[in-house]
């Protein structure tokens, strides 16, 4: 069978099951599982039972486990029918929603899904990760009923808590890993570089989050009578945290970079590193001027870790003048981590960089936050990446672009330390379709491109066996 | 006659009258003159008409002069019976109070004054500034009935705006500057170093305020995404703000000290510079480390500029993690002036330094707040201070130890400024009396004191012409 044939095939199965597919995809949207509000329970439980009947009606064995924190259980669906020595591939993707704040910018209602002339669909969820999931749903519908995925077991984890941090199924993995394993660890839940541009992140970086806090009096100062007498709070942390930098844009907290491996040339070649700095003014208004000068953009992003303070606060913030030395002041900073680096020992560091510079009668504390992970990076000449790039041959007729991933996702990465697979996220994700934002949208082109990108990689890998 | 005669006899009228300046005192308070609610209005009417009286009563001249802004009028009396010749007297009180909140720490409402079994005072207002404004009316009106105030013309301010600004005051000052042209200008609003300790300060410093904004993409990103491609505006904020010192506690602004004198070694000798550093580190919890090293708690505080970080913001402050680079980040920053440097001026230099720091892509704007003053200094060697001086060794029987202010009083600036006088502030306060928070208090001892000051001060005054 020629590649060109099996893509048409795929395209033509699609139109032809295009109301069907519809029809699913608009009842998954239009229950509001949004993991962080307590009042969406009912609707939590409903998305599970027609995930349930979903996953049963193309062939899978179901679990609902239950999760104790926030309580939205995970789906699991497995099919061993390759037997045990065939590969196994755990799939990963997520049925719950961001919040839809602000509301009033809102085009159509978030669970009331609007398909356009153009076959967008405008929901909350439309992408992240409803969306995606449900091509992932249409494809081993597709190949199962076919007995096409002969070569490849599958094990499908669907969760409820993802935008919540996945506390639930953190708690689990240790105990659930030995059912878990398996040889590859897929999350659908991705995207690419550009509209029909085949491209997939080999890694994330890893993620390692920090408090800082200065105390100086017991109360807030004016700023006149102590202005002189007084160690300013807000002073000292603005001076701990420009400390944190050297001239040249490196992180400046000793050993911060002791685990860091020299960018490796193949690799590097190989990735879509091209930054359009024009491009990006416009997009964003500001200049890639951030992050170690001897490196480029891309490479900053993805291959080097960085240091970014994501809050300040210190005094007085309303309107006009208040003449106050406030008795703290606080910083949260997060570290993204690249290979080899270990988040504990990070933090540690930073710790001690900051706890090193404290004055006398100012109290420095720093604290940890938990959720910090590990990144991850996929070789790009194992059989998982293979497959992919095989089938985005297929899918847009051009070799796959590689890119690097800026952001964390640290539940692929605990997944994958436990249960051994090699974890790649996937997916049809674009800049464009402002999840997490008012009017988050998708498009059945992509729906369909995802399907048949999913068949096709999943009929590559079983025969890399 | 002898001064302790003099003390003794104002004594014996001071308890001979406790009942009616109890119960004119208790009026005063029982209106609630908060400025900064314009709900208020009918209490600011009542409190002016009630003044209104009080000073005709005594013997004044009375104008209310109505105000454009917040609409709280100024109440201006006069006596000119000691003729062109002899030197004028401009008093400056307020009768407007700081808003109750927290109503819920207030043990008694704030405006149903108590008096407990100590003669203590407790009401909003009890020290500042009606219980400091009613000795100043007590003691008027014993030098006018017994006509011993020959030698000093009177004029006197007693404005209902102080608590936010004194913006009306400010508006008349240049058209009413003829009117109010007087050569000593004495502001009844200040405090003692401790109780029974005479103490006055000799000056204030000067005040200028300016917000600074760094500004890099038109939204919010990714800190994982843009980490290490932009610059983000946290950082380049800290950065800018930690610039602005030096090793060794200095402002690094350039032209920053331009023109500071150096400090006068006789002044120095007279003030009461001595710094507990155990009893600060007691009642604030921090340590005298702020400002320049090479001088000592309170030159830093009274005699040199210092430069403060009243408010940080940028990005997320809530719960948890929030993995933002901000579109902007801010700071409020607050000099203080010493003798000779104009605001306007300080002003340029530090906006100069800031704007001289901006990077490509990252914008930077400093803007400046309205209400800038200079820094007031009056020579101890002048009449004014030495009839104050003279009336405090009558009152406590030691010689008056000389303050300075680090906090700022830019209306008393404005007003010697355009009339002509040598300001000088005294008062009854102390650091107990909690003026601008729940429980404010004063006490009958220190009302029958400042009324006694007042009195032998204007004596001594009416003698050195």
């Amino acid at each position: 069978m020629l590649h060109g044939t099996a893509v048409e095939r795929l395209k033509d199965y699609f139109t032809e099951h295009r109301e069907q597919i519809l029809d699913r995809y608009l009842t998954f949207l239009q229950l509001a599982t949004i993991s962080a509000d307590p009042s969406t329970t009912p609707e939590m439980e409903a998305a599970t039972q027609w995930l349930c009947r979903q996953l049963e009606s193309i062939g899978l064995d179901v679990e609902v486990w239950e999760t104790e924190t926030a309580g939205h259980p995970i789906l699991y669906g497995e099919w061993m029918g390759a037997g045990p020595e065939a590969p196994t591939l755990l799939l990963y993707n997520h049925y719950d929603v961001q919040p839809v704040d602000p509301l009033v910018l809102w085009r159509h209602l978030p669970f009331t899904p609007h398909v356009d002339g153009d076959g967008r669909v405008f929901a909350r969820g439309a992408q992240d990760n409803k969306g995606q999931c449900l091509y992932v749903i249409e494809a081993l519908r597709f190949l199962l009923e076919r007995r096409e995925l002969l070569n490849v077991n599958l094990k499908w984890i669907i969760e409820g808590e993802e935008e919540i941090g996945s506390p639930g199924l953190s708690a689990l993995i240790e105990a659930r890993a030995d059912r878990l394993k398996n040889d590859y660890l897929l999350a659908v839940d991705g995207g690419l570089l550009a509209r029909r541009v085949a491209s997939i992140s080999l890694g994330a970086r890893g993620l390692v989050a920090l408090e800082l806090t200065v105390r100086g009096s017991k109360v807030d100062l004016h700023s006149g009578t102590h202005g002189g007498i007084a160690y300013n709070p807000n002073r000292a942390l603005v001076e701990m945290l420009a400390s944190l930098y050297d001239a040249e844009g490196r992180v400046a907290v000793p050993g911060f970079y002791d685990e860091v491996q020299p960018i490796d040339e193949s690799l590097r070649s190989r990735l879509a590193i091209h930054f359009d700095e024009e491009h990006y003014f416009l997009q964003f208004g500001g200049r890639p001027i951030g992050g170690e000068r001897e490196y480029s953009p891309y490479e900053r992003a993805w291959l080097r870790p960085t240091l970014e303070i994501n809050g300040l606060s210190g005094g007085y913030s309303g309107e006009g003048v208040k003449t106050v030395i406030p008795a703290e002041a606080h910083a949260k900073i997060t570290c993204r981590l690249v290979a080899n680096q270990e988040p504990s020992q990070i933090a540690e560091k930073v710790k001690r960089h900051l706890l090193e510079q404290a004055l006398p009668g100012l109290e420095v504390e720093v604290t940890l936050y938990a959720g910090s992970g590990k990144a991850i990076w996929t070789d790009p000449n194992s059989p998982l990446v293979a497959a992919v790039s095989q089938a985005f041959i297929d899918l847009y007729g051009a070799p796959c672009l590689y890119m690097g991933m800026g952001g964390s996702i640290p539940i692929i990465e605990r997944l994958a330390a436990a249960t051994g697979g090699e974890p790649l996220v996937i997916g049809m994700g674009l800049d464009e379709d402002d999840i997490h934002a008012p009017n988050e949208h998708f498009d059945l082109e992509r729906m369909c491109d995802g399907f048949i990108l999913l068949c096709r990689m999943m009929s590559y890998l079983a025969r890399t066996h």
